[in-house]
């Protein structure tokens, strides 16, 4: 069991901008910052637009922010929103569900208890709960810029 | 977000076997009865035996039987047992993880937590806990089984 790769970045992304108000963030800059493609990040980044959870800016100066304080965002609502879905067994959709079982199957209700335990846990963090410890994470993240080839935007990082 | 194919069918194999007490059941059957593919059971079979789940005798009267009273069988330990890995993110192997923040990141800890409350929540269902509406399941299953081409065990169903 795993959150999508999807998610990971996803979070990720909304963990970096969160580390570095006050200024705009490249895809490029991120994506170097955590040493993974930068096609995927392009892709994350976009849905996180669409969402509403960033807000990015074209051209020279451009780049992207948070569009909502870090308080604001919700780790539990960005996971589902970030999965392509949440069905932890084949009978939970009952679109593509097969099992012949499952309209009397008590086992489900359990994984359903189970899948809420996970998100009502979540649903207690916002983006600020897991921004604690910025100074060591903002050294961690510059040490990294340091070792990629990310020179355009060294100089922007507030270690 | 959902558990692996593999997980979702040992569960369903563990259900079938509380379900049809005092009998051996077999590999035919339970793919029959579920709609799915044989050989993909027949490597979930192997495994349950091989923790020790399910007990099974070779021969022509042969076939599988719990090892254990449903009681004695959690549900989150045949997850945990059933799943490749619980690793939600990256950062929990840290064999494979490549994230640079991982070592001072909080978002993982809040993920953690998460994962926690999933599997304390399954933690509290055994196998008997799922099997409460046996009679409604049976007949479900059995409706299943006549559907299919399996002839050969309709006889030992006891709805």
């Amino acid at each position: 069991m795993q959150l999508t790769q999807h998610a990971d970045y996803s979070l990720r992304v909304l963990l970096y901008l969160g580390l570095h108000p006050g200024r705009r963030c490249t895809i490029t800059e991120i994506a170097e910052a955590y040493g993974v493609n930068r096609n995927h990040m392009v892709k994350v980044v976009h849905k996180l637009s669409q969402a509403g959870w960033i807000k990015t800016v074209r051209g020279r100066s451009g780049g992207m922010s948070l569009a909502l304080k870090p308080e604001q965002i919700n780790i539990g609502a960005v996971t589902i929103g970030t999965e392509p879905h949440m069905n932890l067994l084949e009978c939970f959709d009952p679109e593509t569900n097969t099992c012949p079982i499952s309209p009397v199957c008590v086992l489900k209700h359990g994984i359903f208890q189970a899948r809420k335990a996970f998100l009502d846990t979540l649903n207690r963090y916002s983006l600020a709960d897991v921004l604690i410890q910025p100074e060591a994470t903002l050294a961690l993240l510059h040490q990294a810029e340091s070792v990629g080839d990310c020179s355009s935007h060294r100089g922007h990082v507030k270690p």
